[in-house]
């Protein structure tokens, strides 16, 4: 059990972590390289640290919260004799390689290391509405994640460290591909005069409707069939996807949103699977 | 108030809309190019015509549900007379241009034209979770829409005929968005492990949570302001998005769904637009 905890990093969202972690009563050192960020948090009862290298050895449980990998970088120069024993959480945007190469090279400090992604806006922070995924360390997840709850859920997915970043970045994607899909189709709708929020009404019930296929479709993409029951074979969705693409041109709207739909479809189509339900389409994702 | 009510064409969706029809209790009359695909329905009550015409010369309100514009026109070849005082309910699927065209042509034979789109499959018409889209004359929804209601929710968009189908088009555009987003998500969490059933409950929470944000975009969208309050400004995005293309390519996953996104964010952000939220991309769309 830790019973110290430092942010390093005040943004928006490592403030909002601090803010987070005084409210639950913790004892919260906090360090920014702007040391003025820190004063709201030192009024609130934070305790301010001088140097990064400080905010370190300060805690039992460091948490990251910086701008990029060139940051943490610079957060984690010169700590190296502090680093030995203590729990890094890096909540730091990144990219997969970008973890294991500071996963590694923490790893021979003797340090326990714990990556997350943050799935919540900074104002969320703290409330149930927030989710933070978790990978590394299992000893350090178990060590620190009843201070970490204080952020919101905790969701621990396994040891290799990359998992948090990797299913961080795909459940962004879920979100661009909604949000690209009801951008275009808001702009469609707008192009006979319908409104955004004329729209919404048809639109919102709608997606929560077809949001009940994905149970059906994780299971297909489990089991690689993508063709038994189906209901909506690929040549009728591919007929209703050019329409869409066609329509969108001659209303003004670039279909860029739908054509990648159109070419995978028709990838699938060509490689015969007029009669697979649209999920088959993952497989042609990971085709070389 | 019509009484008698026709369904040409007997498809999966033809046949399902005859069944709830006869549930409903209605006097209906079926046909169909093959006419054995009237039996079953002819067994539980329905009456067979034997030519499109005798469908459409039968009853007072008409329901098309064909494959094409194509078989609509040859189902209305030499009916012209017929057609005088009928209501023609077209939910046969097509673009905006064949149903202008045909709109056209009935309002010449003295013909009540609505046009549909049914935002349902087969098995879920006559259910609460099916709607049907409908516009064109004001007059033949009301007089029909006591009987269409069998088939579902009816949604009255207005007299202009085309709305139907583009709100059809986007409703699916919005559908195609957020299965896209979804394949490519697991495709990349797949990537490292996890499977479609893992990652089913973590992106189906993300994404009901994700689908708040659409009220907020739609008064975006239709205020044009996309500075006020912003979130989460596209800057920010577009380094998640960067991030997501470059992941998705060294994980071996095709980031075919996610480049839009990154081509039209980085259009808005050489226009000048780093602080707004990602809603004003919609504007990138529309431009030439």
């Amino acid at each position: 059990m830790s019973d110290t905890i430092s942010i390093v990093g005040l943004g928006a969202m490592g403030t909002a972590l601090a803010n987070a972690l005084i409210e639950a009563g913790k004892v919260t050192t906090v360090w920014n390289r702007t040391p003025s960020r820190a004063d709201t948090l030192v009024a609130r009862g934070a305790r301010r640290a001088e140097t990064a290298q400080e905010a370190i050895g300060t805690s039992d449980v460091i948490v990251l919260c910086l701008t990029d990998y060139t940051a943490v970088e610079a957060a984690l120069r010169d700590a190296g004799p502090v680093l030995a024993g203590k729990t890094i959480v890096n909540l730091t945007n990144g990219r997969p390689d970008e973890v294991r190469a500071i996963a590694s090279r923490l790893g021979g400090y003797g340090t326990l290391y714990l990556d997350g992604g943050i799935m919540a806006t900074p104002p969320m922070i703290g409330t149930p509405h927030a989710f933070i995924l978790y990978s590394g360390s299992a000893d350090a997840f178990e060590g620190a994640k009843e201070q970490l709850a204080a952020f919101g859920q905790n969701h621990y997915l396994g040891e290799d460290p990359v998992l948090a970043a990797v299913n961080d970045l795909a459940l962004l994607s879920a979100m661009y591909g909604l949000f690209g899909g009801y951008l275009h189709a808001t702009a469609l709708a707008g192009s006979v005069g319908v409104t955004a929020t004329q729209f919404l009404p048809l639109v919102e019930p709608w997606l929560a409707a077809m949001m009940t296929a994905l149970p059906d479709y994780a299971e297909r993409i489990d089991s690689g069939d993508h063709a038994r029951d189906v209901r909506s074979n690929l040549a009728m969705q591919s007929v209703a996807i050019t329409n869409i693409v066609a329509a969108s041109r001659s209303q003004g709207i670039d279909p860029a949103f739908m054509e990648p739909m159109e070419r995978l479809a028709q990838k699938r189509l060509a490689a015969g699977f007029a009669n697979d339900e649209v999920s088959g389409i993952i497989e042609a994702m990971r085709a070389k």
